[in-house]
């Protein structure tokens, strides 16, 4: 791959519908540090936009400010880096929406391919995943916030990505972990 | 490996010596969410310990205190998982501090191994560190705030582990981030 070449790899982050600790449906608020790190790991990998997707206008106008700050304020000049990472970076309402500008952009619908730290039905392994992407289709990778997404975004994706195991029972990594690990290990070399 | 086997694999996030963007030696303060990210990684892998690095007295205090809340606090009973978590999270003033506890430890000295997002002279491949791993020989991979390790450190240590690379030019991935794409490359499956 050239130096700065883009994959068909997009990731999203989804903060509605996601579950709580009870498993119930509920929107969560936008953490600075999932844009950030999020961003930067997709930037290291050329993955080719990073969506954070919010259907509360009050989260739109917060992360927007963030975004204006290292795209165009201060931030961009104190770091440049930084702005080059969160220049992938988009805002959108909810899954239609990022689904339909993938369509417009590209010309075909994404697999849609879900991640959860429990095993679901529709699993696909990372070696396929990671095949489809050197093949350059299109893939809309999902992370949820919270606890996790909820089962009707989950159903609604083609495929699931099987959980991050590391040889113990324990499964809480955060959000900005698995997702760096999920990049590297489908754009890795 | 068994379900909650820890492994012979330590961590150690250093906050002093590091640089800054000029490459300055300075000390940085300590970030909450990467004792939160890395020690979740780390149970996760079946890390045996992660130690927080900090010459500085008032870090030591406020890194106590969040310890205290998610350890015996209302944050252990609300929160179990991060609670078993953060107990392998362990507060030192210097490297010279991690190494001769582990000495006494275990009865032998860790290889000590610099992660950078540079190039180092004392290369060893992520393969080879994860077959130390797999016969058991105990490793201490010491990781930077700021802008990274200072040369100091990486000069006294056995070995680095190669830069992160996405296939592109970008490397600029946060210490969490990076902590947990290294990790998994050492101990997933």
């Amino acid at each position: 791959m050239g130096a700065d070449e883009t994959t068909t790899l997009y990731l999203a982050l989804v903060h509605h519908p996601v579950v709580n600790k009870n498993r119930e449906v509920i929107g969560s608020a936008v953490t600075n540090l999932d844009i950030h790190d999020i961003a930067r790991t997709g930037r290291t990998y050329g993955v080719a936009k990073y969506f954070i997707i919010s259907p509360y206008e009050d989260q739109h106008i917060l992360v927007t400010e963030l975004l204006d700050h290292w795209l165009k304020g201060y931030g961009a000049s104190y770091n440049p880096a930084r702005k080059s990472a969160l220049e992938r970076v988009q805002l959108e309402w909810n899954l239609e929406s990022v689904v339909q500008y993938l369509k417009e952009k590209d010309g075909r619908a994404p697999a849609i391919v879900t991640t959860s730290a429990l095993k679901q039905d529709n699993t696909i392994a990372f070696s396929d995943l990671r095949k489809r992407l050197t093949s350059k289709e299109p893939v809309l990778l999902l992370f949820g916030t919270a606890h996790g997404l909820a089962p009707e975004i989950i159903q609604k994706a083609d495929y699931s990505l099987p959980p991050i195991l590391g040889g113990t029972s324990y499964n809480h990594l955060s959000v900005r972990s698995a997702a760096a690990i999920i990049v590297d290990r489908l754009l890795g070399s």
